[in-house]
């Protein structure tokens, strides 16, 4: 076998053999197959795709490229889940307390925040003394004990996919749906979750810009989960704006508190609610999606929600002392507010332009070793459908720097408003099972 | 300026412009860009194209990447000549000498063969004492007194180039049309002739195995030539079968003496002489084809042609009696006979089995370092539209090897034999001019 006929068979057009698949992740991993062979491989799946066959081989490769974590030792069905990635995405925040207090276990391995879009993982270290990097033993034990853990992504896992990613990123080949998704997916198996929910986001925040391609991933995605014995589906939701009204560390971790109290924003409700419900029946707790909904609000409304974050917060050595008093999270200093200068309504926010403001005040990365400022981010005060008078404050920038005037030029030409009140986009597109 | 943008520009179906091809090149040759984004762009380039303008940009940017050889002390309008390759393909040993003999300078850079096709530096170096590495001066010289000279690639021309092929031969990303014409015509240009003639072969012993696609490649050439301001007519030629009837590196020199002598192949002849007419026109010497074809005519009768034959073996060291006496020429110690196993028609002889099957008694190479055996080779004894009987030779392989069986089984399975005749192939489809 060579890699020159793989790459010719690709580029014709054939469908790969698992044989020819796995010759190619592993001669990518030994070194047989060089950089530049790997890049006309990837160069060719963008023209021509991968079948959905191909594309649970090439993720099962990825996978045997490295560690898989084994969860065995946890009882029950466990859950995960994972988002394409956005801008204010606390969801994962959310889920894990909810889904865990229906009795579900969820073993959540998640990423950093790099460019616009955050990650779970900084967001809970925003939390004073919260540790991401719990041993494979604490890891299970919790879960088996408490019905929930989460860490970072360990380096033994899918270390094809890195390698991959990597060229991919500088050969303009990120943007295939076939890569992707096996990119994704792989991470999820290798991670040893028995069911996976998938959160695809479309929209200007987004990696997704076209509801088209969304769904088509959603689908691509939950393909490879089924057909390799998992059970996957996927919600493709709405990320045209920020969600809920707080971006940073320090403040998606208040406003995720905040909806487990009751309160925070609609659209965050509406979608960490459904997730959960996914999660919690995938996980075998309910079989009806409308039991599970009013199961997640009930746990939000007696407080059981909250209950399980707390217990989150402490066994992964964090203060729980922040559920009452958000104060003792870090905090910028300075804090600027953005005022409309006309009437109307608030038609669209930008949310990649509002997360690249966001990362640019602090709170994110622009190259992996970046430093993140946990107090910083921007707090929405209005959001989509929102009437606004000259004047008013939109948004509320929090950092520590002491320049700002290019950001708060970003956040103006984020916020487009208008005289007509347009329609709101929907929370959720589709569900994909 | 990124490689990343360049690639994703052309990814993405766009023209590049001159800066960003130059860049790319640049940057290839300096090591600033690697070799993974170079072998994704040219898939990307496989499967979008090139536009023309972009191919004449391509090729101008592989033309500047090394030397380019100053023929200005040549008087006259120098031509040059390039077939893309074929099976028994001995025209440039044809042509030389007739378009010489009209007073046209013919300043000829020539290759080696590799693979099932052969080159005539190598074919040449067959004549005892024939050198083809003459310095720059001596092949200036030689051009300017004789009207004629011949010589091997100089490792000077068109780096870019050398580097782009390897990438391309391993990353099957050979066969793009805009990337093969712009690599034949950087090489001729940078050879520094005024006029070029392409011989475009097409079929079964030929790079281009479809009529159309050897079309475009000859027009995608010719506008190149044109557009950089050389003056270029390609004629599209079959390669159905091998030319004439012999193939190797002795057997090809002594045909090509015999089509000067007023012999040889009616195929080879027809296409000789449309060739060296193109070459005599675009230099200047006629202004009409039929003109220019009645004095190649001609020049064979007179015995012209092969006055000039006898002193460009001269000039070039090599010993100018094998004209007289073709037996000096190194000769294979093995004539095997190959009978036809029934009564018929040949139909075709698959030119690229036959290639082969030369290469593997010794007259061609497998790698590029491989040594020739200039003795050994095939006579064909039929051509196509030849009637033969059960038990006639058709061909006779000549080899210095031991062992020729499997040689013996390639060459049969090459014929094809039927009791129906088929009409046989022109042997030029199309001129482009």
């Amino acid at each position: 076998m060579r890699a020159y006929d793989i790459i010719l068979k690709k580029r014709n057009g054939y469908e790969l053999t698992k044989e020819e698949i796995d010759f190619f992740i592993e001669g990518i991993m030994d070194g047989s197959i060089q950089d530049y062979q790997a890049s006309a491989l990837l160069m060719a799946i963008y023209f021509n795709g991968l079948t959905n066959k191909e594309t649970s081989l090439l993720t099962m490769a990825l996978v045997n490229s490295g560690e898989i974590l084994d969860l065995s030792s946890i009882n029950g069905i466990k859950v995960d889940k994972h988002s394409t990635g956005g801008v204010g995405d606390k969801i994962s925040l959310i889920v894990i307390p909810l889904v865990a207090s229906a009795g579900v276990p969820v073993a959540k391995i998640s990423g950093r925040g790099l460019g616009h879009t955050g990650g779970t993982v900084d967001k809970l270290e925003a939390i004073p003394g919260f540790r991401t990097d719990l041993d494979k033993e604490t890891f299970i034990n919790n879960v088996n004990k408490y019905k929930m853990a989460i860490v970072g992504q360990t380096h033994n896992l899918t270390p094809a996919d890195k390698k991959l990613y990597s060229l991919r990123d500088v050969t303009a080949t990120v943007d295939s749906i076939p890569l992707i998704a096996s990119s994704i997916m792989s991470k999820k198996i290798a991670s040893g979750a028995d069911c996976i929910v998938l959160d695809v986001k479309v929209g200007s925040g987004a990696f997704m810009k076209k509801i088209d391609e969304a769904i088509l991933l959603a689908e691509t995605m939950v393909n490879i989960g089924k057909s390799l014995g998992k059970k996957t589906i996927a919600i493709v939701s709405d990320m045209n704006q920020p969600l809920g009204y707080e971006i940073g560390n320090s403040n998606e971790v208040r406003e995720a508190i905040e909806v487990l109290k009751g309160k925070g924003a609609e659209d965050e409700i509406y979608i960490a609610l459904t997730i959960a419900s996914y999660m919690a029946i995938l996980g075998g707790a309910f079989n009806d999606f409308d039991k599970a909904f009013k199961y997640m609000e009930k746990a939000i409304k007696t407080g059981e929600g909250l209950k399980y974050m707390r217990k989150l917060i402490t066994i992964q050595g964090g203060d729980p002392n922040i559920i009452d008093n958000p104060n003792i999270l870090p905090q910028a200093k300075n804090h600027i507010e953005i005022k409309s200068d006309k009437d109307g309504y608030i038609n669209s926010i930008n949310a990649e332009c509002i997360g690249v403001a966001a990362m640019l005040l602090g709170a994110g990365r622009s190259k992996k070793d970046d430093l993140i400022d946990y107090g910083a981010g921007i707090t929405l005060t209005k959001k989509v459908g929102d009437k606004v008078k000259k004047g008013d404050t939109i948004s509320i920038l929090h950092t520590n720097k002491e320049k700002w005037d290019d950001v708060k030029s970003i956040i103006k030409d984020a916020f487009n408003i208008d005289k007509i009140k347009i329609k709101p986009s929907k929370y959720i597109y589709k569900i994909i099972d």
